[in-house]
C-alpha cells in the first residue's frame, strides 16, 4: 500500500447551457473584476464570448477581454495578460477555451497574486505563494487542466516548454457543456482523445501500483475514451459521446487515476514537450507518435502492467498468445491500430517530421536537461534512453 | 445526457501514520480552538486520541475533547457538543471515528456557525447559512461521510433519524490510515462493506443513467468491495484489502458514482433508517436485510440496470439464463449469497427482528412521512409500496 494525497476541489457544472452560470459562479468565488481569456476568433464568432460576458454582466461583474491564446501557449501573451490584469485591478481570471487557454489563464493568475515574472515558477526559480482564482468554461476536451494543478507554458524565445505544478492554481469551477466541443475539427477531437488517455496511461504504467480500485477506475476510463473516440470518428455530432470524452478528460488528470500508484511516469509527456516546443506539433498527435516507441523501450520494467493493459483496456484475447511478452506487445499494437483508426500518427514520420540524428540528439539533450537529468518510473530514462526512444520513433 | 454538479473538495491524506498530520492540516484550514469529537473508549485506549492531540499540540492548537458518540448518533450529544463549543470558542471540529462521529461533528459544526438548534436543518425547518470547518481522522470504512455533504442524526426522544444535505459541511480534510480499521470486529467490517456498496447501488439503480464512464467507475468500485470484503472475512489483517475498502467508502459517497445518472434512489436507505431509528440495528446490516426485497419489488422499473449489475458486478453468466428477468433475479440472488458469505442478514428475521404487521405498518407510515410522501427513482415508492417491501423482507 502506498500513501497518497487526493485533492480535487474544483466545482464541476456539467450540462447543456451550463456556461450561463459563469457570472454567478465567479461571483460566489469572490470575483469583482474578471479577465475573460480565450483563444481564436471562433469563440467570438460562435457567440460564446458574448454569452459568457452577458452572464458576467448579469452578475454585476466588471470584465475585460484578452484573446489570442495559441496551442502551446506563449509566455509573451501571459506577460501581456499580467500587465493588463494589474492595470485593470483584475481579481479573477475566466478561461474560455481548452488546455492552452486554461494554462495561459493560470499563469496570468499567478502573475496577479505574485510579484515579478510568473515564468520563474515554470523554470523552478521561485515558488508561487498563491494564485488569483481561476474559473473555466471548457471548449476542448483534452488537457484536463480544468481540474488539475498543472500549468504548462512555452517560452517562444528560448523554445522551452515547461510545467509548474501547485494546488494554488486548481480552478475554482469548471463549466462543461459538451455542445461547445461539437464544432471542433476531427483532428483536434482525436488529439484530445489521445491526450486524455495518455494522462491516465502515464499514471497507470508503474511497477509500484497497488490498488485494485484505482486500476478499475483507470481501465474503465480508458475503455470509455477508446470506445467513444471511435463513435465520434463516425459521428462527430454524437453529444453523448462528446459528454463521455469531456468528463473523462477531467477525471483522467485530476489525480483520481493514480491514487496509491506510488507516483506516475510522464516520460512520454516530457519527450513530446520537446517536439511541440521545437516544431509546434499538436500535443496529442505528438504523444501518439511517441508512445508506442516509449512502450516497447520500457516494457520489461513493468511487464505485468502492460499485460493487464492489453487484456483489460485493449481487449487482447490471451488465448491467442503464449507468453506475457506477446500479450504486452499485442496491447501496444492494438493501441497503434487505435491511433491509426483515429487518423493519428504512431511515429515521427507520420507526425510530419523529417528529423536527422543530430535533431534527435538535440531533443534528447534538451529533454534530459528540462527533466533535471532523468524522468519516468516504468523505467527511469536518462539522455541516452530518450535518444533511443526518439530514434525508435523515427525509424 | 443529464446535467450534473460534481463537488468533492475534501483533501484526502491516505496512508500509514497519516493521523500525525491532523494538527498541521487543521491549522492550514484556520483552526485555533479544536473540538476533538469521538465515540467509545477504544479510541482513547488505543492511544489514537493521544496521538491526535499531540499533533494538535505540536501545531500550537488549543483543544477540548468530547467522546461518547454512539451508532445512530444522538441529538442530545450534539446539543452537549454545541454548548461546549460555544462556551470554549471552538472554531474547528475534528471528528475521530466513523460515520456516526463525523455526522455528530458536522451537526455540532452547524451549531457553531448558526444560531439555535442544528436539528432544525435535519427536519427542514431552516436552512444552514454556513458551517464551522470539520476535519476527519477516519477509523471505520463505511458511511463515506468523510467526503460527503450529508449529516444524519437521530432524535432519540422522537425516534426520528433524518439527514440534512449541504455542501457547507463537507469536511476540509479526511485523514485515512487503513491500519486504524484493523481492530474493528468482523461484524462492523461487514456492515461497512454493505453500506459502502449500497451508497453506489443507490446511485446505480436508476432508469435515467446515461454515462458509460460513471457506470464503469461504479461497477469497478462495487467489484473492488465485493472481492476485498471476502478477503477480509478470511484475513481481517490484510492491510491492502483494508485500504481498498477504505478508499472505496469515500468514492462511493462523494458524488463520483452518480455523475449524469439523473438523480439517485436512496429508498433502501430511507426504509432502513426507520429500522435503525426504532430498533437501533446497525445501519449496514439493516440495509442488507432490506435490499433484496427492495430489489425484487422495483426490478421491473429498471430491468436493464439490474441485468447490467448482474453481469458486470455479481458476475452472473448470461449463458445460464434465458430471459433478462432471470439474469436480474440471479444478480439479486448472488448479492444474497454474498451477504450471507459476510454473515450479513438478507431479511428482517436474520436481522434479529420479530415484527408484527402493525409494526411494519407503523414503520411504513413513518418512512413515507419522513420522505415527504414518497422516495426513489428506480420506482417511486409510496407508503403502500414501503409496507409491501417491509412485508417481503419480513416473510
Amino acid at each position: 500500500m502506498n500513501s497518497f494525497t487526493y485533492y480535487a476541489p474544483t466545482r464541476v457544472e456539467f450540462g447543456l447551457g451550463a456556461e450561463s452560470k459563469a457570472g454567478q459562479l465567479a461571483k460566489e468565488y469572490g470575483a469583482t473584476k474578471v479577465l475573460v481569456h480565450f483563444g481564436g476568433e471562433s469563440a467570438v464568432r460562435s457567440g460564446l464570448i458574448d454569452r459568457v460576458c452577458a452572464s458576467l454582466d448579469e452578475a454585476g461583474l466588471f470584465h475585460v477581454e484578452l484573446g489570442g491564446v495559441v496551442p502551446n501557449p506563449r509566455l509573451s501573451l501571459v506577460h501581456k495578460g499580467v500587465e493588463l490584469a494589474r492595470a485593470e485591478g483584475v481579481d479573477f481570471v475566466l478561461a474560455v477555451g481548452g488546455g492552452s487557454v486554461i494554462d495561459s489563464s493560470k499563469s496570468i493568475a499567478y502573475g496577479i497574486a505574485n510579484e515579478g515574472d510568473p515564468w520563474d515558477f515554470n523554470i523552478g526559480l521561485r515558488k508561487p505563494t498563491g494564485c488569483a482564482p481561476v474559473g473555466v468554461v471548457l471548449t476542448i476536451a483534452a488537457a484536463g487542466s480544468e481540474m488539475s494543478s498543472s500549468c504548462v507554458i512555452t517560452n517562444e524565445e528560448t523554445n522551452v516548454k515547461k510545467g509548474c505544478n501547485s494546488d494554488f492554481c486548481r480552478p475554482k469551477f469548471a463549466i462543461m457543456n459538451p455542445e461547445l466541443t461539437l464544432s471542433l475539427p476531427w483532428y483536434q477531437t482525436a488529439c484530445g482523445c489521445v491526450d486524455i488517455m495518455m494522462h491516465t496511461m502515464e499514471r497507470y504504467f508503474t511497477p509500484n501500483a497497488t490498488m485494485q480500485i484505482t486500476d478499475e477506475i483507470a481501465e474503465g476510463l480508458l475503455r470509455t475514451v477508446f470506445e467513444n473516440a471511435l463513435i465520434l470518428r463516425d459521428n462527430p455530432d454524437d453529444i453523448d459521446a462528446r459528454a463521455e470524452v469531456m468528463w473523462a478528460g477531467s477525471l483522467a488528470h485530476n489525480g483520481l487515476t493514480d491514487c496509491g500508484n506510488g507516483g506516475s511516469d510522464f516520460a512520454s509527456h516530457a519527450l513530446e514537450h520537446e517536439l511541440s516546443a521545437a516544431y509546434d506539433v499538436t500535443h496529442g498527435a505528438g504523444l501518439a507518435a511517441i508512445w508506442p516507441s516509449w512502450a516497447r523501450y520500457v516494457m520489461d520494467g513493468c511487464l505485468d502492467r502492460f499485460v493487464q493493459f492489453a487484456l483489460n483496456v485493449v481487449g487482447v484475447d490471451p488465448e491467442e498468445y503464449e507468453t506475457a511478452e506477446e500479450i504486452a506487445h499485442a496491447g501496444i499494437e492494438g493501441m497503434e491500430e487505435f491511433y491509426h483508426a483515429l487518423e493519428m500518427p504512431t511515429n515521427l514520420h507520420e507526425l510530419g517530421l523529417d528529423l536527422s540524428d543530430d535533431d534527435l540528439a538535440e531533443r534528447a539533450r534538451r529533454c534530459a536537461a528540462n527533466c533535471g537529468g532523468s524522468r519516468g518510473i516504468a523505467k527511469v530514462l536518462y539522455e541516452e534512453d530518450m535518444l533511443e526512444i526518439y530514434r525508435m520513433a523515427n525509424a
